[in-house]
């Protein structure tokens, strides 16, 4: 049996379950600290009518594994579970298998939990210098490089990034890395400046007089989008970060005028988030905003819903 | 004085009105035949808030021109006219200038006119096989053709053009020159059969059990959009061609789970357009449904808003 946290009912309960079986090719991995996402709590509000264990940000200990080189490693791991036989598979885009399970958000049991199970080959060895607090960042910061994958961006392309929430902190981050030219657009000047610590340009509000050739839209708000809107240059690229249970209600008329290049952007590998982390270019650090025990869950929750927080991340004994 | 057909709220009316006057680098040009489009239907729903005289799809002959070669050339012309100094302007983008005109859409009066005036550099004359008929479609043909500019197409991707309107087979002509498995929905056997000349898979209804690597749609209403996402690959792309006064009410996980990037498209150059026409690449003229002449507009305009109708054109004597 093991400690987990169940969604049920759009309502978080910690409970004693079975541990999760490990199938062949599988690790089970004894979790030491899980990082809550905003996904998280869409979840609670009935994004992806999941039920079960959330969880999808974690750093673990491998305890069971038929690849002995890998127990009693630190690992992480990539949260799509593929089928492993079709096209996308084979491409090593899990992340898009139509049999996929998701980590924590679809038919697989997450992270907030004592152990999970996840395929050997989803798993990264963590060298000894990178921390816990480190690691835990390792899968949104992977979500933020997927935008690396989806378009080309140049040095001197101007860069909009909108909302200053964890994932807009780490993009905007990551993009200053490529572009010298990339400006965040937020409501809290604590948080603007842990984005610009690598020369991203902070502007607090959305009437900025300007317009980009890239925008990212990862306000996760409905409102993020007009702003996307306001601010792409025509025949520029907006990238959509956030997800959430809302509809939108926009006349499309602008895209098409304006010949505006939508792109829908989600998870990304690990290996090029794990290189930046491994390699000081990204410091997630400042962005935790408090730690808790897995026991006191509620409290972490609250918090991590409340206005304005960064990032709250649950400690296991 | 000329006769001019003026949209003013929202109505239609056949007027004498004073000749555009031509500045120096334009032409004047007597229009000879104008086809109605999807967009001048819309205009007189209140689509850019235009007054003034719509049409931008025309045939005439250059009657005043600085450019002494023009003159008695029988012509079309690209619709939007830039300030010339942008850098959109110097890339040959008007299309994208933010002090454009755009003939009979925006702040120019158009082709449902005996004259109209275009800077001459928009102008190109017509090979003498090219009929009228074939001619008045160089503008939505370049429309449709807007696509090669904005994406790679290779000949083994499957693409769906959601829409047997006019644009909509306009465009599966274009992309069945390249791609091997074009598939086009509609709602018209007839008109699914014109679309089906250069090879495309003509498919009745929106019912479709299959996914495409690229889907158009080019239906002008608010339900292509959703057939179009339902239709998509993960990681697909869809190319949105239909403008229109509505708003859409959507919620936009699908597009960033499934990395979807949207496209929107608009004008294109004549030039390829012109390529295909004089080539007799494309044929167009089953399009055309009926001609009227200039004094019996009304007829025309009731005509091309009726179900199913195709390309309406006015000839003018």
């Amino acid at each position: 049996m093991m400690k987990a946290i169940i969604l049920e009912n759009n309502k978080l309960l910690l409970e004693e379950v079975e541990k999760p079986l490990r199938k062949s090719g599988e690790s089970l991995v004894k979790v030491t600290m899980a990082g809550i996402c905003n996904t998280d709590i869409e979840l609670t509000k009935g994004y992806m009518d999941f039920s079960g264990i959330p969880g999808h940000e974690f750093v673990g200990v491998v305890e069971e594994s038929d690849n002995k080189k890998l127990i009693g490693k630190r690992v992480v791991g990539e949260i799509n579970a593929g089928c492993g036989k079709c096209d996308w598979c084979k491409k090593e885009m899990e992340r898009h298998c139509p049999e996929r399970t998701v980590l924590g958000i679809l038919k697989h049991g997450g992270a907030f939990a004592e152990y999970l199970v996840l395929p050997d080959k989803n798993l990264f060895t963590l060298q000894e210098h990178v921390t816990d607090e480190e690691a835990v960042f390792t899968e949104p910061l992977a979500a933020a490089l997927e935008i690396h994958e989806q378009i080309n961006i140049g040095k001197n392309d101007s860069i909009c990034v909108i909302g200053d929430g964890k994932l807009g902190i780490l993009i905007t981050l990551a993009l200053s890395l490529t572009s010298k030219d990339v400006t965040i657009l937020g409501r809290h000047t604590n948080k603007l400046s842990i984005a610009a610590q690598n020369g991203a340009k902070p502007f607090l509000g959305d009437n900025l007089n300007r317009r980009f050739d890239i925008v990212v839209e990862a306000s996760g708000s409905p409102s993020g989008w007009k702003t996307a809107i306001n601010l792409v240059k025509p025949r520029g690229i907006i990238v959509l970060k956030s997800t959430y249970s809302e509809n939108l209600d926009f006349n499309p008329a602008p895209l098409v005028i304006n010949e505006i290049t939508l792109v829908g952007s989600r998870c990304g590998r690990f290996a090029p988030a794990l290189y930046l982390l491994e390699n000081r270019k990204i410091n997630p650090k400042p962005l935790i905003q408090k730690t808790f025990s897995f026991d006191t869950f509620k409290d972490a929750f609250q918090l991590a819903q409340s206005k304005g927080a960064l990032k709250i991340v649950l400690q296991f004994d």
